[in-house]
């Protein structure tokens, strides 16, 4: 985990953390004495809601992400409801590195060039509207990030993603998987599209496809960004 | 600045500290007493080969970029030419919180859902493939971040690209702009697609359009993600 000093500084400053639970395990250090407000998956509304109750009340709380909050995580929810509700609580949103970003240092630097971040699960998010954005930006030519590619009940999306960019780009373009990054049980692989489904890739994988003038430099995974070299 | 420990680790273990010159001022605190290897604006080239030569005659060294290196930084070029001279240098890429993060947080939740990232610098690329990039973005709806928007001299590519966005969206739909963001000088502007143009835009801008769901609320530009609030 790469912590900022910021969200460092906030949570030291906060009296209630909410979160998930599993994620405020990792950070335990930091919360010792403090109020927690912790639930599992899939209870994001209601850990927001409460999280503003307890601000409204006037404690001072961080809501707690993996990542980067903005980005497929929690502080859209939380202006939502705020906004909803219309709570009157100060919010600020502190960035985060970003599992993108975090995958993409691992591999070397498949995202030098302009990228597309698209999340497979159809959860709320119709599949075709998904489908649509695939094609759209396989088509022109740019690296694509894929979060959420699969889990145990959903395989079908990432097969016909991958078959949507076999289309417009070589078999032999890379494609990064990184799984669990920054945990201890972090893998790292770098294959190509014509062998990616053949790799273990599960719920917590991120996969990066790279465009056409991405490369396999030594181990690394680049998209060159056109100086010349 | 949101500096990770990861970052200041890696600084306080080398001997050598390479970068712009602009940005080594920003971390002056964490080189003192370091030899420093710094260089003005497009010698990238340069910096990055100074930077390995070094790495091989045994020193350890911190090439360093603003942002996450592996996103219009330096990363590419440092792999790319450590590769093309056969310098067998370890390398370690360190991720750093990216414009988009850093400008989205302070903008409320514009990235919420699935996103493109595209610089409109037609320095290393030609801009038929910026523009089809954008035309296909913006046809699939997808929030897009513009990156290098508007220089001095380059003006036309930003009134292009918004007017692709325009023939796609309402011209209500929600642009954000940030500028010098996280410096004493930063700027945020929330205003939509029909009035971007009037704005302050400038080399140190980033700009930020909304796809046909994100919305203001309150003072913050939201892409909600489908919850149910």
């Amino acid at each position: 985990m790469d912590r900022t000093r910021r969200a460092e500084r906030a949570i030291a400053e906060s009296q209630v953390i909410a979160g998930y639970s599993r994620y405020l395990e990792l950070i335990a250090d930091l919360t010792k004495g403090k109020r927690i407000v912790s639930s599992g998956m899939r209870q994001e509304t209601e850990r927001c809601r409460k999280a503003l109750e307890l601000a409204q009340a006037g404690e001072t709380v961080a809501l707690v992400s993996s990542g980067d909050p903005g980005i497929y995580g929690m502080a859209g929810l939380a202006l939502e409801l705020a906004a909803a509700e219309r709570l009157p609580v100060p919010i600020e949103v502190i960035p985060g590195i970003t599992a993108s970003s975090a995958v993409a240092a691992r591999l070397g630097a498949p995202l030098m060039l302009d990228y597309a971040v698209i999340s497979l699960s159809d959860l709320l998010v119709p599949w075709e509207t998904i489908r649509k954005r695939l094609e759209a930006v396989a088509a022109a030519d740019l690296v694509t990030v894929l979060y959420n590619p699969k889990s145990k009940k959903r395989v079908k999306q990432l097969e016909e993603a991958l078959a949507l960019f076999t289309a417009h780009r070589p078999g032999t373009t890379p494609v990064g998987i990184g799984t669990a990054v920054g945990t201890e049980e972090e893998q790292i692989v770098l294959t190509d599209l014509d062998q990616a489904l053949e790799k273990e890739i599960g719920m917590r994988s991120l996969v990066i496809i790279g465009n056409r003038s991405s490369k396999k430099l030594l181990n690394w995974f680049v998209t060159p960004r056109g100086y010349r070299v």
